[in-house]
């Protein structure tokens, strides 16, 4: 960034979003102090002390016992473990259950595991579909159930979609899974601190949780594991977290992570409430004012992610409006992070329906603690601009192409 | 810790060590800024600068290049992705590729990985033997080569054991290994700033490094692997690290960790020449004072890590020996932290025919750049009470159980 540009506006809070200061404080804090938490000396005790409360934090936080609190690197690693250990582990009991079960809109972190389970370890691949604002067919997961119920080594549908925000009916997956056995996982990374998550309020089995999505630090994330529910280990080794996942605990950034979600929790609904209705401001001034602009995702607010709003304009390419509102100071996403660069449209998109050619004008924004009314005016004044210039651009490369 | 005691003398470097102050300003200074490295704006584009910069440290420092660095979490994830990775990718070209051959005193972090894939994906193991002094037998790997060659899918041998600091001979297991085209894995956690490590000078075809071991951040590591090596990821999802390793890089960390990783080796052969004195002295005078106590590992200093000092005590329980040192306020270790409260006699003591009853008297010292001659004293000063008050326990409890 030169010197004289001026702060972006950032709207980029689903692929990562500023520390919280209490949170970045306790990471300082810890930082000064040495120990390897599974040291016996008073060092390695104080460092399993800092561990095992950030540990209760985070459990309280979620509706879920210490003792179900599962230390990961990230939200990736997580889903890694659950699809992944869950499968062999299910598996193992019960060689008939070989069906892995998972949305169409999953994130890469929980598709690619699936893929690769069935391209590498005997598994059966099961997409189930969404409707047209990326809502799960429960009755797809209800006919798979009936006719396979006995083969399906687990579920996994995420507790809110991290392009388009849609909020998945995990209350009628969990009934109908519980019917037949079968565990649930759920990847709420995107859903902790905009929406209620209870481990076991929901029932669901497993649970992805991240902390730089919430306002901790990276390479911290954890999987919550219902009491009793067996997983084969993704990272062999020393053994800690009794043996379900091995890697030296990290004390300064595992207390970081604690503060984070238990601020992110605990200013929940104040914080829905505030970005909610900047979303809702910029949605509606959007729609009005830019030509072929439409919204993707729930139509019904309250059906998806408060801080999220999901566009695509049409003859625009997603990417081209990026760099251009980039230029403008405005940053913003054409959908996930970890697929940005990826020239391919979406398959998030694709699996609501939308046609190609719509998918790859697609942009995301999303708010988070730092956001301000300033932020959406600023993105309505740049945004009618990029969106002429990229659908020049698009028209241009079409004639060339042609 | 009561605020009235004084600080600990801190002998247990290898466990984990304190921060370098520059790692940690490195820490700090890209805390406070906000981007995922894999989104395309102005942010997440700086984000990914510091990220390669970080990668380019990193490799200049051990000789690799920037593409042969993968990151991950931390030594563990690094093992796990050298030992799996790398066997399923062989196995996978060559079905007959289905042998591991680790030596007996690898870390639990290679050994777990490689048990669980003889239990789960076809794997045989095959442990190496160590000699006395914990040096993998040369002779053993040339017969199981000559014998096995062609199904051999990987040899993992580590840069220097984390117990008794052994330094292995690696210029023979990679020429024995290059003869038969079977790539080899050195964990070289514990060697990197005590040792010269040098991917390319080794020959070694993948290398684990860890962060917290340097003095850089926990959750950091990676796998040097080198150019053209196919291996097989244990995370899935975004596909960040070129499809081998998912999971959101982490720009602060990294910077964090390549600032002590080039300290480190920068600073190497000064530290080593330092702490090799004080472990030198440390061990002559516990010799010379206490009754019953044996150096194991390699008896010339040149052949061992030289913050390392390892010894067991006739008569004593290594965890009794633990917590009297640690109430007279000297922290060490009985061997690997990652194992501590496990009530078993270390595996590579036993590897080296060490007795079980000896192998339980253990302890570890370690030192690292905060070590000082008034540490080497105050252990010198309190080891003598404190064996002979486990001895008097140790007798006490065979009595009762008698």
């Amino acid at each position: 960034m030169s010197p004289s540009r001026p702060p972006a506006v950032y709207l980029d809070h689903a692929a990562t979003t500023p520390m919280r200061p209490r949170a970045l404080a306790a990471l300082t804090d810890a930082l000064a102090r040495t120990g390897n938490p599974s040291s016996l000396h008073t060092a390695g005790r104080t460092a399993r002390r800092t561990v095992e409360e950030a540990r209760e934090r985070v459990a309280a936080s979620l509706g879920a016992r210490p003792s179900e609190v599962v230390w990961t690197a990230g939200g990736t690693e997580a889903d890694n473990l659950a699809v992944k250990g869950l499968f062999w582990a299910r598996h193992a009991q019960d060689v008939r259950r070989r069906r892995v079960v998972v949305s169409a809109v999953e994130h890469h972190a929980v598709l690619d595991p699936a893929f690769w389970l069935a391209e590498h370890s005997g598994a059966e691949l099961v997409l189930l579909p969404v409707d047209a604002e990326g809502v799960v067919e429960v009755d797809a997961l209800r006919a798979e159930l009936d006719e396979h119920g006995d083969a399906v080594a687990l579920v996994s549908v995420m507790w809110a979609n991290n392009e388009v925000g849609t909020l998945q009916p995990l209350d009628e997956v969990v009934a109908l899974a519980r019917r037949h056995g079968v565990p649930v996982h759920a990847d709420a990374v995107q859903a902790v601190g905009q929406v209620p998550v209870d481990l076991a309020a929901s029932g669901v089995d497993a649970l992805t949780v991240s902390g730089h999505k919430v306002g901790g630090p990276g390479s911290t994330g954890a999987l919550l594991l219902r009491r009793g529910l067996a997983v084969t280990p993704v990272l062999h080794g020393g053994g800690q977290e009794r043996d379900v996942r091995s890697g030296t605990l990290d004390a300064p950034l595992l207390a970081s992570f604690a503060t984070a979600v238990e601020e992110a929790v605990a200013e929940r609904a104040e914080h829905a409430a505030r970005v909610a209705a900047l979303r809702d401001d910029l949605v509606r001034r959007v729609l009005a004012e830019v030509p072929g602009a439409t919204l993707r995702g729930p139509s019904d607010p309250a059906r998806r992610l408060p801080a999220n709003a999901h566009l695509t304009f049409a003859g625009c390419e997603g990417d081209s409006l990026l760099y251009l509102l980039d230029a403008a100071g405005v940053e913003a996403s054409t959908g996930s992070a970890c697929q940005a660069g990826v020239p391919r449209p979406s398959h998030v998109l694709l699996a609501m329906g939308v046609g190609e050619d719509d998918a790859r004008g697609a942009l995301r924004f999303s708010f988070g603690g730092t956001s301000t009314q300033a932020d959406v005016d600023a993105v309505v004044a740049a945004l009618p601009a990029a969106v002429e210039r990229a659908r020049a651009a698009g028209l241009t490369s079409t004639l060339v192409g042609a």
